[in-house]
């Protein structure tokens, strides 16, 4: 293991004194002890198990102080505290093991070794003791967690349950504590008013919301929100979107400039609102069951009240599934607005009984992943008041860039055939109260077949139904601070999303943070090897608990999962490197170096029936396929020399072809691949422990996983990738005209990268036509020409 | 979906009538209203998420009563209550879905589909409703749990926490309730004391104990144990398991008849025991982190205490990891022991203070699967007075038949070169104490030095060692009643475990039921399509509880789940059947018809050196390439002609083969193949829903699973196998000789199956010699000859 952590705040003595009294782990009298003595005293203190002599006997007869003598045998010698002593205990502590983890004759090789924090001292005093035990409290234990956490998960601080509300929550380290007990959580349900009639039945939108809160807000303790908004939250539709999921093995047909779909239906704007008829000062619903997200149940532990909402379209709530238009990001905003007391909500759906979120203090931060992810990016763009801060995963800025892509319908990768329409049918979770499905269904129809034109899937041109799917234009109105998430590797919602909502955050004055994991589309909270619990913690603590405690210096402003190395996360302050790399085409190489003959290169897309169905059936066989074409069938290969040092490409690479296709229409489609035989990191994380990591005493648990080396060798990966219209050439609402066999300038971004190219490794360009994974399969006979002479690849990277 | 529930006990009219007033379902005046509004109250009272006005009006308003109204309009409506309106509701209740699971227009078309039960009535009374109502909180809901156990989880019953403890457990049809607040558990530790010094340290064994049991037991209510005996419980040590793995790559050499193995190492017999210095009254020791086992969290909320002992050999306790020795099972008996009264515990390994289980009703029932159930059916076979049930599950039955087979050195599927002492190596957890083990090393290598000799890689031979191992012989010792569960497709823990001891147990009178399901290695309580968790529960609550709740008539003796249709379990009263078919061989044919040419069939072992290193590294490839050498390279193929009708095989199939080696040792491999191009079921089961599955309220989760037919259909399916040592032909422990040459009889038993072979299928027997999977891989150059005349096969089946 390796460890990455960046939630420890430095602290000074006298406050570490503080925290460590405040916790009853020193205690009168403990500063006039030896220093050896101190540390016996302390390690007593945190004996999950017992609190008996023979107990805690036994405890320090279990561990190693030195390599031949137990705690008790050692604190019975005459040895005087070292620092390979307090180190040899504290990675048993930590729980890493001898052989294993560590040599019991070499503790401090260990602790550099894992990137572990100590403190060495030739002469333990004991200030020394209290200081680097307050550091071991915060240190990661091998399962990522720090061991504060892991004795809070053991049940050493279940007594700071009971403490009064005016006393919480605890900080320790600049962060709550889990002091807040899970078995007394309050669980409620209220709905929210909206401004908005989207299922057209006269009155306005009602959203349900499910909070869970910490039983202290009903004494006084007023806590921020953790808001996840989840269209999924209330259940989904599988087989209904999979019935509607569409045909992908179509042309892509010529279009033309007056090719325009018809705009999406609109909504009712005459409605009535709730009479209130009296107000309440509880909840009167509750709820049972929730799917867990286990970051929110580390946070509910640790005061944050857990905030869901499904949002309109879905069971107990009004309205219609409308695929991130402003008005599903209204119904997420309105729940803000209730929480920050700006908007009402009422205890159930018709007797006008208003309920004020009295137990919050004004203070929202959002989570989630994916879609969930998406609406807090979009609720930010709103800058709605209460949002203090979004932590946002692999969420989309642009639908158009999830669907869509330069003039092409595409496909997120593993979903062939999704759409805007097929996900609002997913998540439509009004079918699961059968009544009110039946009352709404034709509303619902006849929406969703307008859905289905206003999305055009004849162009794939950008339009009016995704500029208002586009939050990228009102970044600008973003007031919160903002933590983004996501994977170098996710097909799925593609790393241009993020980038290009981390590039339009430079221009705003609030704080922006990106980590960058090797994974897809995943969650990266439950690592091994990065506090990110804890990270997100500090972050929260800073933004809506108000607490000083240096977020925004300690977290940094890019953090990147490294390629080559296992568990290696590296601050950097910028995505894009200061230097980029132009490499020109020749007939089979990329190449620096200029170029002087004006091959072309040519390939067609046409595959014989048999091979065409096996690869729409298998598009992993078409992507095996395309990486060994090496003679050019239906793709053109450029290949680097074999690199003589590391190459960190770091940005958005852009490709510029000078082209032809011997139709009228056509795709451009490229791949950039890190080809060289190798160990990589596996494509998901590994499952180090099937649910062994504990968010809290007896609440919430998760995998513990981490990406590894795969045990074998593999001849190439796939690193970047683009798609382009040919009749999109200028922009995705702008049809350009492609006369067969005319020659025209093409300029493809590609997917953002933040990569090594290892030494001996080489960067490889594939061009073709059809993407069997994401677009439309056609199988026409097209044959695409590339003047290679002027085509060029330029690379972002960092000055040599 | 398709409902297969066993665990429903028939009931008159009087006691539900009880049973629904006990949980106030049924309230004073029910009785004297309409039939219809009796129904709408019911179905007020089991709205989990509010119970105002306001709640129940919107409940009402969500489901469908007939296709156009809601339950609410119909309740205005002058509508008589009809079985159709009932089970319409009914559906929704049980969480079907419309248009997915059912056609809203036709609930009794779904209601027989699914194979839920339910009682039609032209007329409804008061009773029927009554009655209905009753059998419907039994039925199984969409994810597999019962209604009143889906309204549990929903918090719907958690006033029954409070009631007093001479009030529980609250029985329902026959089953204790989950009535026990999780969040009250008792958690502590105790140290038995066992009859043995496996550690050789002049002291008694002593053993950890943890032990989960409702705040109840502390008010005087006495409860069952459901105990687990897990040597994997305290932690493993993979990585030195891995690292002392066996080579494989060996020939299998001649042996003699007098090549005996060293016997294992004594354990020392002069030992001192613990003084008794006091008697405590609770214990002082607690734990935190337990892995979770989700039958366990199910028994546990339903008033079961949950004992695990790791035994001898682990973190905290004392002795050594003796993998299956009668000192194992000894220890584990020892709890046991101490539970029934007849054994001391002490609250820490050094105070000399003992504690008594006096919160135990002295009956024990243990549960646990692999490693766990092994030592259920081995601590059973010492008649220990306190158990009364057990339920063990992919459990060995003779570890003879886990390493070795016929004189052969054997993997279990997937774990090459793993034996004994690996296994005793993996378990060994006082590592986890670090100065523990430091004090123990040495004594533990001794030992393991002896466990590497004494189980005897060299012949491969039944000895002394395996022996001790072997629970068979004491199958008549067993007192308790017993549920076996194995998968018909385990290769870890093979069928033949279970079959010897379900065989043996014939002769035994105790109660005995068999559970076969087409998985791997699995755990079966959380499938949508059996309600097993249910089963267990109705027979412990028999075996424990004392309920008369006709467990031993309602539950099958023989349950099996069929291959050939999806959640489809059928009862039988035996594994066998009646009758069995003999099936000659020819050339290359399976016949039931007399066969007269004298053929000789060959095939030689040996591989090209880079075919024979893919596939020690692959053995998947080796299977494959196995299906498919029908020009007999390296095997020899036998099949049927393709069946004109399904053929339901059942038991053990045996095979006898008249065959020649041409050196002086060799190996016998053969496999039983369904041949035919088909759909199957998943290999292991698909996860509905991650988590999903909750135990109780807000206690113990786990993933919904089931098999489902895979998506493409595959040419041939393994369902049974076998090996033996050509020099092991009479049994296992003695050598036979053979020349090279010299036809010698083989009969060898293969693994039981229980399996429809589909009209249209074939059945293949293929002989071979090295199983790269689970045999030594000597890519020796054997040539094997068979004499088909003198073979054949002999399929257990019923008379047509």
């Amino acid at each position: 293991m390796k460890n990455n952590q960046f939630a420890i705040v430095p602290t000074d003595l006298a406050t570490k004194k503080q925290e460590l009294t405040r916790l009853h782990l020193l205690q009168d009298g403990d500063q006039d002890l030896s220093a050896k003595d101190l540390w016996l005293t302390l390690l007593t203190r945190i004996n999950p198990d017992g609190h008996t002599a023979a107990a805690d006997q036994e405890w320090k007869n279990g561990l190693l102080a030195t390599p031949d003598l137990s705690i008790e045998q050692w604190a019975q010698s005459n040895s005087a505290l070292t620092t390979d002593v307090f180190y040899l205990v504290a990675l048993q502590l930590l729980h890493f093991e001898p052989a294993l983890d560590f040599a019991i004759d070499q503790p401090m090789a260990a602790m550099k070794k894992i990137n572990l924090p100590f403190e060495a001292h030739d002469q333990w005093d004991v200030g020394a003791v209290i200081s680097a035990f307050y550091l071991l409290l915060n240190t990661s234990t091998k399962n990522g967690q720090n061991l504060l956490d892991r004795l809070t998960v053991a049940g050493l601080f279940t007594w700071t349950f009971d403490l009064p509300a005016s006393q919480k929550p605890l900080f320790f380290n600049g962060k709550p504590m889990a002091c807040f007990d899970p078995e007394k959580f309050i669980r409620e349900a209220v709905y929210v008013e909206t401004d908005m009639d989207t299922d057209n039945d006269g009155h306005a939108d009602l959203v349900k919301v499910e909070i869970t809160r910490p039983q202290d807000t009903n004494h006084g303790l007023k806590v921020p929100v953790a808001f996840t908004a989840s269209p999924y939250y209330q259940g989904t539709n599988d087989q209904w979107g999979e019935k509607i999921t569409h045909h992908v093995n179509e042309t892509i047909d010529r279009k033309e400039k007056n090719d325009v779909a018809p705009s999406e239906p609109h909504f009712n704007l005459d409605f009535d609102r709730q009479t209130v008829n009296g107000h309440a000062d509880q909840a009167t619903e509750s709820f049972s069951y929730q799917p867990s997200y286990s970051l929110n149940d580390y946070l509910a532990a640790r005061g944050y009240a857990v905030v869901i909402s499904a949002g309109i379209g879905t069971k107990d709530s009004d309205g219609l599934q409308t695929c991130g238009s402003p008005e599903q990001v209204d119904s997420m905003k309105a729940v803000i607005e209730w929480l920050h007391g700006d908007r009402r909500a009422f205890t159930d759906r018709t007797s006008g009984i208003e309920v004020k979120a009295n137990w919050c203090n004004g203070n929202v931060g959002m989570t989630g992943r994916s879609y969930l992810g998406t609406l807090s990016t979009a609720v930010a763009t709103t800058g709605v008041a209460g949002l203090k801060a979004i932590v946002s995963e692999a969420a989309i800025s642009n639908w158009y860039d999830y669907y869509r892509e330069n003039g092409l319908v595409m496909a997120p990768g593993g979903f062939q055939g999704e759409d805007a329409d097929v996900l609002a049918a997913e998540t439509f979770s009004r079918t699961k109260r059968p009544a009110d499905y039946r009352r709404i269904e034709s509303t619902n129809n006849a929406y969703m077949k307008g859905l289905l034109l206003a999305q055009d899937r004849t162009t794939g041109n950008y339009n009016a139904f995704w500029a208002r799917r586009n939050y990228l234009p009102n970044v600008d109105h973003i007031k919160c601070d903002v933590m983004m998430v996501h994977g170098l590797n996710d097909w799925n919602v593609k790393p241009s999303n993020v980038k290009h909502l981390f590039d339009a955050l430079q221009e705003v004055d609030v704080t922006k943070k990106l980590i960058l994991h090797q994974g897809q589309h995943i969650y990266i909270n439950a690592f091994q090897s990065l506090d990110f619990s804890a990270m997100v913690n500090l972050w929260f603590a800073n933004k809506l608990w108000g607490v000083a405690n240096q977020a925004d210096e300690l977290l940094p402003d890019v953090l990147v999962q490294d390629n080559a190395h296992e568990q290696t996360w590296t601050p950097y302050h910028n995505w894009s490197g200061n230097h980029e790399t132009t490499l020109n085409l020749t007939n089979n190489s990329l190449t620096a170096a200029d170029v002087h003959d004006h091959a072309q290169v040519d390939y067609q897309d046409q595959q014989d029936d048999a091979v065409y169905k096996e690869w729409c059936k298998h598009p992993a066989k078409w992507s095996h396929a395309l990486l060994n074409d090496n003679d050019g069938h239906f793709s053109a290969h450029f290949l680097t020399a074999p690199l003589k040092s590391d190459w960190l490409l770091r940005g958005m690479p852009m490709l510029n072809v000078r082209m032809a296709a011997s139709v009228d229409h056509g795709i451009l489609s490229a791949w950039l691949v890190d080809r060289g035989t190798d160990k990589r990191l596996t494509t998901s994380p590994v499952v180090l422990g099937k649910g062994t990591l504990q968010e809290a005493y007896h609440y919430g648990n998760d995998d513990l996983r981490e990406f590894q080396f795969q045990k074998e060798a593999t001849p190439a990966k796939t690193i970047s990738y683009g798609h382009i219209n040919l009749q999109n050439r200028h922009d995705a609402s702008t049809v350009d005209d492609l006369k067969p066999g005319e020659f025209v300038d093409v300029e493809l971004p590609l997917q953002p990268i933040f990569h090594t190219l290892k030494k001996g490794h080489q960067l490889e360009l594939i061009l073709f036509g059809t993407d069997y994974g994401m677009t439309l399969r056609g199988n026409e006979a097209i044959r695409y020409q590339i003047d290679t002479y002027n085509s060029s690849l330029i690379i972002p990277d960092d000055q040599q």
